[in-house]
């Protein structure tokens, strides 16, 4: 008998039919002898009606009452679904993020976690109840509502396990784990049994949208056992895990893509000290963030320097690059909003230096060139041509052979050079 | 400079529009000088689509999961007016029912407010904000939401104004305030300016659907000064005043009626000790709530006994009283739903013995058959045939002249017989 913390998302709860099949499901895993704690996220389409209503009414909605606002969402699913559960004869008893109490900072709209109190849903579980706990909220210490952001009800559930020292938290998503690739881009995708914390903090960073980064975050600094897996079709879905057994791990996880970047480059700058912060600083200024920077070798006391942004900071981006600029003396400002960032992410390739050989290899192969480069201990990106995204995808998930499960020994080959 | 409880209802609420409406009213009211704490309701219709989603899962929605359903109603309204004031530039701030926190027992879906601690709001006020507070909902001592029952809005006013020991109360409905009787059926029902709060007990008792009658009570326990009025058209309204000055109320305040209620005599049952006890107690085993009581004076032995349940309680009501005045041996049960209760309302008329008599006149004058009547000290009720509803009702109001602003002594002649 084990404690089990269950998240569903917005799409898993979307009608109260859907709610029904939730609550048979719960109800399932209580009977399978586990003490179940479920947390639920608003129904889909209903944080888009509330902003609306919010936008209908104020310009620009204030962060604080926007809580106020967007927190009925998780309090109405909660009464559904423990409705939904007593209905089929399945104790159950349900709590704002407020009553339980998750206490958070004041950053409204975006709160952090500080602290839980779950001591009271412990008296529930002990009197046999599923207990069903609002996603997304929290409370102040002055006692405003407060939201963790969208996506937040994942860190809620990863916290709840951590607080509550669940033996698994189970994220119930529309998608049944997740996968070496998209696979609609590459259909010989492959679902992953398990996954290492950093390679998923590497593949949800890099526009995976299966798990909120900061709930995996949450659950690495914790260690909470965490699973993936789909709320409409059987199976065990994915487990992220802790332990960094390298002989087991293969050498590459997955193949992550990300089509919302565009790139600016200034060429030519005088290669003195503080450049790169007197370039950034005026795009850091403009609250835009930035993701990749490459700064190559100067050449005649003139060096290069590239970073990409968000597509939608690219032209406001490039206006301030080219103004500092031509206070810097650079010789040339080009930017590029139709570039793709493809990254290979795997823990394995720590000690395997011909990887990246492999990979820069495969794409020449098929004709793409290599626009940036960049590297982390478990990842490699580069940025190339947009219209070579599918093509560069696939071509490197047949050449490390993601479409098998493969042990890191037959692998070995690969990098050689 | 005064500090004001204004309520708006789910009407005035209805869309952002009107909130918006209502921003800009509540506004004024602080420009004018005065502190405000604004009480507001679900959006109209809100109630009623939550409470579909709660049957579609359950089919007898659980009240302590209806209650947190039910509870994000009123929240969402708060966010949003408060938003609607920030925008205009009046700052503000909204609570819960939980953050002021109000009080209640645990009879959830119609909670009874214990406490209010609104120590927080003065905070507020004293910053020179507005202060929005969700009406409807409070929070019990184990911290689980409740609601105070369908109209509970108005109660949250009044107990939120006696609290704080507010000025004035303002309950903004539909209406323009309290009338002498229901203008669609007497077009001169004249509105009153004021209204001692027994009668208005009275009116509201007797089907006047203006005010909540608990608000009622709670105000004239606490004595909060009550003032209704429309949050459509400008104008003073009626105010619900407790001084008792008999010299000048007018004799009659109004004229309610009730078109809910049917009629069930017991006609020769052996008049003993108990009869009513016996009677009356199998409906009251039923749940069944009985109006007017009446027994007659018995000949030979026998009495007659009638009383008034609500018309869904007929069918029911006739059966059980059937059965038990078998048991009794009485002569004849007779029914009729087909009936119309008429009621004269006024604490002027204690000192004044033949207003009774006026009304009998009136209603023969026009061929109205009397078949029930029961009076209190501010009151005189008539059951009478409800095809004579629109009739009887008008003959009153002409025979008392209450489209007229009349003094007490000018009506005097009326007491004649």
């Amino acid at each position: 008998m084990g404690l089990i913390v269950q998240k569903f998302g917005g799409t898993s709860v979307g009608t109260t039919e859907r709610i029904q099949a939730v609550a048979d499901k719960v109800k399932a895993s209580r009977e399978d002898g586990d003490d179940v704690v479920v947390v639920v996220s608003a129904m889909s389409g209903e944080t888009n009606r509330l902003l609306e209503l919010a936008e209908a009414v104020h310009a620009d909605p204030p962060a604080r009452e926007l809580d106020v606002l967007l927190s009925t969402g998780e309090q109405v699913t909660i009464a559904l679904l423990t409705m939904a559960l007593e209905q089929i004869g399945c104790p159950a008893r349900c709590y704002t993020g407020a009553q339980v109490r998750i206490l958070t900072d004041s950053s409204f709209s975006r709160a952090r976690i500080l602290d839980i109190d779950a001591e009271v849903l412990r008296d529930d579980l002990q009197e046999g109840r599923v207990v069903v706990v609002a996603g997304f909220q929290g409370v102040d210490e002055e006692g405003a509502l407060t939201t963790l952001g969208r996506g937040g009800s994942d860190t809620t559930a990863v916290a709840l396990a951590a607080a509550l020292e669940a033996d698994e938290c189970q994220i119930y998503t529309d998608v049944d784990g997740v996968y070496t690739t998209d696979p609609r881009v590459v259909p010989e995708a492959r679902r992953l049994d398990s996954i290492t914390v950093d390679e998923m903090l590497e593949l949800s960073s890099l526009g995976s949208k299966v798990l909120q980064i900061r709930a995996v975050e949450f659950a690495g600094k914790y260690r909470v056992p965490l699973r993936v897996l789909s709320s409409f079709e059987p199976g065990p879905g994915t487990l992220i895990t802790y332990e960094d057994n390298e002989m087991e791990e293969p050498l590459i996880s997955g193949i992550a893509f990300n089509r919302d970047e565009a790139k600016v480059a200034v060429i030519g700058v005088p290669d003195t000290p503080g450049i790169a912060a007197d370039l950034l600083g005026s795009v850091a200024g403009a609250n835009i963030e930035v993701d990749m920077i490459i700064q190559n070798i100067g050449q005649q006391g003139l060096t290069d320097f590239t970073f990409t942004v968000h597509k939608r900071d690219y032209e406001t981006t490039l206006d301030l690059v080219q103004r500092k600029a031509e206070e810097l003396g650079a010789r040339q400002v080009v930017g590029d909003d139709k570039i793709v960032k493809i990254s290979l992410v795997g823990v394995g390739m720590r000690s395997h230096a011909g990887v990246a050989n492999t990979m820069f290899k495969a794409l020449s192969d098929e004709g793409i060139n290599i626009q940036m480069i960049s590297t982390s201990e478990i990842k490699i990106s580069v940025v190339v041509d947009d219209k070579y995204l599918e093509l560069g995808v696939r071509a490197l998930h047949k050449a490390f052979e993601l479409e098998n499960v493969t042990p890191v020994a037959e692998l070995e080959g690969l990098s050689e050079s």
